[in-house]
C-alpha cells in the first residue's frame, strides 16, 4: 500500500482534529473522525463521522477496522479499548503504551524522573493530612491536582496556606480522584515545544513557544520565546530526549517552566498537537498537524524552522457570552494584512471555550506582540441569544 | 450580516474548488459546490454538493438561492443564466460581466487593447480566406485560436506555413467555434502575475511568476521570475491596470510574455485562482485560494510578499497511464524537509490529466528549481488497470 493510501481515523473532531483533516485533505488521504456532537468542528471536512462518545468502545473498535490508522486529538480517551486493539495488531499513534503513560500526570512524572529529566518536585497524595504533610516539605503556595482528566486549569488548585487544604481537597473531587502534589515553581517563563517523531525514528524539535496564560487558559505563544540561547538549547534538548523516553509516534507538546535560575522544569506532556503550536499553521513551512499527519502514515517529518517571528492569540468566549456564536470585527482586524484568523466553526460560544485564534507574523517580534493585541481587542465572538 | 455568516457557492468541484474550500473552512465559512462529479476534488470537503452540469440553468439558481455569494474556479460557464441571475440581485463574483468579456478570447483582447494594454497583434477570422489573408500580414508561424472553451492548449493550433492552413481550420472546428488568429510573439519567457480586487476596490498584486510549459501544460512555476527589475515593475503594473478594466471582485491571474526587447504583452487573462499560482499556498502569507475567499465575502485583502524563493511543479498523468490513481515516491520526495506534495485526489489517472503539484522553497531560486526537477522526477502516478 503506498504512504497515500492510508485511511486515518480521528478520535475527536474539535479544532485539532479540524486542523489535522485540513492539512490530510492536501495529501488527499480519507479521514474518519469519531465525535459525539455532529456538528463538531470537524463535521463538514472529514469522509465519514462516527457520532459516539469517547469511551464507546465498540465505536472506536469499529473505526479501528475501517482504518489503517488511528490518532486522537486530545488524551482523555478510554485507553483500555485502544490496549486491546493495539494488541490484536491494529496501529495506534502516538501508542496506547504511550498515552496510558501519560494520561496520569503522576506516572507521567515518575517516567520523567527516572529518566533524569528534571520537573518541579511532587508527591501523590491520598488524604488531606498527607497533603498538610507535603506542605510542610514544600511550603506554600503549592500546587494540588488531579492526577487524570486535567485541562486548562481545571483539575488545578493552587494551595495559598494551610487553611485552604480543606477547600482544595474538596473543589478536587472530595477523594474520588488521585490527586498529587507539586512545589510551586518561581517561574519566569512559560515556554512550550513541539517535536514528532516518525515511524523510523526521525525526531524533529520545533522552535521554542513563549506561552503566556490568563485564567489558566492559554492566551498568547510568542515565537521565538524571548529566552537565553542557552535556555532555548537546553529546551529544544529536553523535548528531544522527552520524545526518546515515551517512543511514541507522532506530534508532542511538552510544557515547561523557566525558573529565575534559567533551570528548565518539564510541567506536562501532551501526544498531540498543542494550542502552544497553532503559531505553526504560518511561522513554519510544516505546520504541527501536517507533521502530524506525515508521521503517522509513516512518510518523513518537514522542515520545522521559523520562517519569521510569529503570535498566536487565542480567540476565547468572554464571560456572560453564550448562545449562537457571531464574530464581530473580523473586517477591522485583516485591514492588518499579516494577520490571519482562524475560526473553529463551534455553533455556540460559551465561557472559556476555545472559539479560534489569531496569528500575526512580522519582521521583528516587538511589532508582532503588538499587532496581535490590537487583533486580539478588535474581535468579538457574541453570543446570540 | 457578519462577513463569517456568508454561505459560498462554488462553480466547479476540481482542484481549484477544494483549495478554495481548504482556505475557507478556516475561517469557518459554510461552502456549497456544484459538479457533476460525485468523486470530484472537493466532494469531501464542502458542506453541500449539487450533483450538476455546469450548464445546468436550473441547478445553478437552485445554488445562488441557497448562498449569499457565489463564485467558479473555471471560466467555461454558462453565462447567460449568471448575468440572469446578477440582474435578479443575486451576488456572483468575479462579476458575470467580466466574466462574459473574457469567456471571448477576441473580446477580452478588444478590451485589453482599447484600454491601451498590449497584446499580440490579432484578428478575427471566419474563414481559410481570412486565415490566408492574416498569413500574408502576421507571417509565420502564426497561432490560429478558438474564441471561446479553450484550456491547455486545447483550441490553440501553430499554423507553421500557409500549406497547414487548412489542417488548423479543420482541427478547430471546421468554422463551428468562432476563431481569431494572433501573431506569433518570439519571446524570451512567460510570466503571470496574479491580482485580487476587493468589494471596496482595494487591489493587490503578488509577485511575478515565471511559467513553463510542456506540450502547452504548465509544467513549472518559479518565483521570483528571472527578469529585469524594470520588467518586475512593468508586469505587476500592467496586472494592476487589468484589475481596474474588467473591475471584477475577486482572483485574476493576468499571463503574459516577455519578448526578446524585454517588451510585455498580455496573452490571457483568467478570472479565477491559477495553476500558477499554486505557489503562493507557501511562498505567500496569503494564498490566492485565501486571497479570493477574502475578496468574495467583502474582507480586507492579505499580504501577498514573497517569503522566500518558491518553485511550483505540476504533478500530470503521463502518456499511457489510466486507471485508478496510485502515487509512487512520495516517501523519498519528503525526504527533503523542503518540498510539499498537494493531491487533489482525482480517482482516476489520464494522460495530462492534473493530479496534484508539488511546491518547494528555500534561500536561492537555484536551489530550488533543483530541488523541485528531483522530486517532480521522483513522484509517479501509476494507473492501476
Amino acid at each position: 500500500m503506498d504512504n497515500l493510501s492510508k485511511k486515518i481515523g480521528i478520535i475527536g473532531g474539535g479544532q485539532l482534529g479540524k486542523m489535522m483533516i485540513l492539512e490530510a485533505k492536501r495529501l488527499g488521504f480519507y479521514v474518519i473522525t469519531l465525535d459525539p456532537s455532529e456538528s463538531c468542528p470537524s463535521h463538514s471536512i472529514s469522509d465519514k463521522q462516527i457520532l459516539a462518545s469517547f469511551d464507546d468502545k465498540k465505536a472506536i473498535r469499529t473505526m479501528a477496522e475501517k482504518v489503517d490508522v488511528m490518532t486522537y486529538e486530545f488524551e482523555h480517551i478510554n485507553v483500555d479499548i485502544l490496549k486491546e486493539l493495539e494488541n490484536e495488531g491494529y496501529t495506534i499513534y502516538p501508542t496506547a503504551k504511550s498515552l496510558e503513560i501519560i494520561q496520569n500526570k503522576y506516572n507521567q512524572k515518575v517516567t520523567l524522573l527516572n529518566n533524569n529529566i528534571a520537573v518541579p518536585e511532587f508527591q501523590s497524595v491520598k488524604s488531606i493530612e498527607d497533603i498538610q504533610k507535603a506542605g510542610h516539605q514544600f511550603s506554600y503556595p503549592m500546587m494540588l491536582k488531579t492526577c487524570t482528566g486535567g485541562y486548562d486549569g481545571k483539575g488545578n488548585y493552587v494551595i495559598e496556606n494551610e487553611e485552604s487544604i480543606k477547600e482544595s481537597y474538596k473543589q478536587l473531587g472530595n477523594g474520588t480522584l488521585p490527586l498529587m502534589v507539586e512545589k510551586f515553581v518561581d517561574l519566569k517563563k512559560e515556554i512550550s515545544v513541539l517535536a514528532c517523531r516518525g515511524i523510523d525514528g526521525e525526531i524533529s524539535v520545533y522552535p521554542v513557544g513563549e506561552n503566556i496564560h490568563k485564567d489558566s487558559i492559554l492566551d498568547e505563544t510568542r515565537v521565538p520565546a524571548s529566552i537565553s540561547m542557552e535556555c532555548t538549547e537546553k529546551a529544544m534538548d529536553m523535548a528531544h530526549q522527552v520524545m526518546e523516553i515515551f517512543s511514541g509516534v507522532g506530534m508532542f507538546c511538552v510544557e515547561m517552566f523557566v525558573t529565575q535560575d534559567d533551570d528548565i522544569l518539564i510541567n506536562e506532556v501532551a501526544p498531540r498537537p498543542h494550542n502552544s503550536g497553532h503559531y505553526t499553521i504560518e511561522g513554519c513551512f510544516t505546520s504541527q498537524f501536517e507533521q502530524h499527519i506525515r508521521a503517522i502514515t509513516g512518510l518523513p517529518l518537514g522542515d520545522v524552522s521559523l520562517r519569521c517571528p510569529t503570535v498566536m492569540r487565542n480567540i476565547i468566549g468572554e464571560n456572560g457570552e453564550s448562545g449562537k456564536a457571531n464574530y464581530e470585527g473580523i473586517d477591522k482586524v485583516y485591514k492588518d494584512g499579516n494577520v490571519k484568523v482562524h475560526i473553529y466553526g463551534k455553533e455556540e460560544v460559551r465561557p472559556k471555550r476555545k472559539m479560534g485564534h489569531i496569528t500575526v507574523i512580522g519582521r521583528t517580534l516587538d511589532e508582532v506582540v503588538k499587532k496581535a493585541e490590537t487583533a486580539k481587542n478588535e474581535i468579538k465572538v457574541v453570543g446570540e441569544k
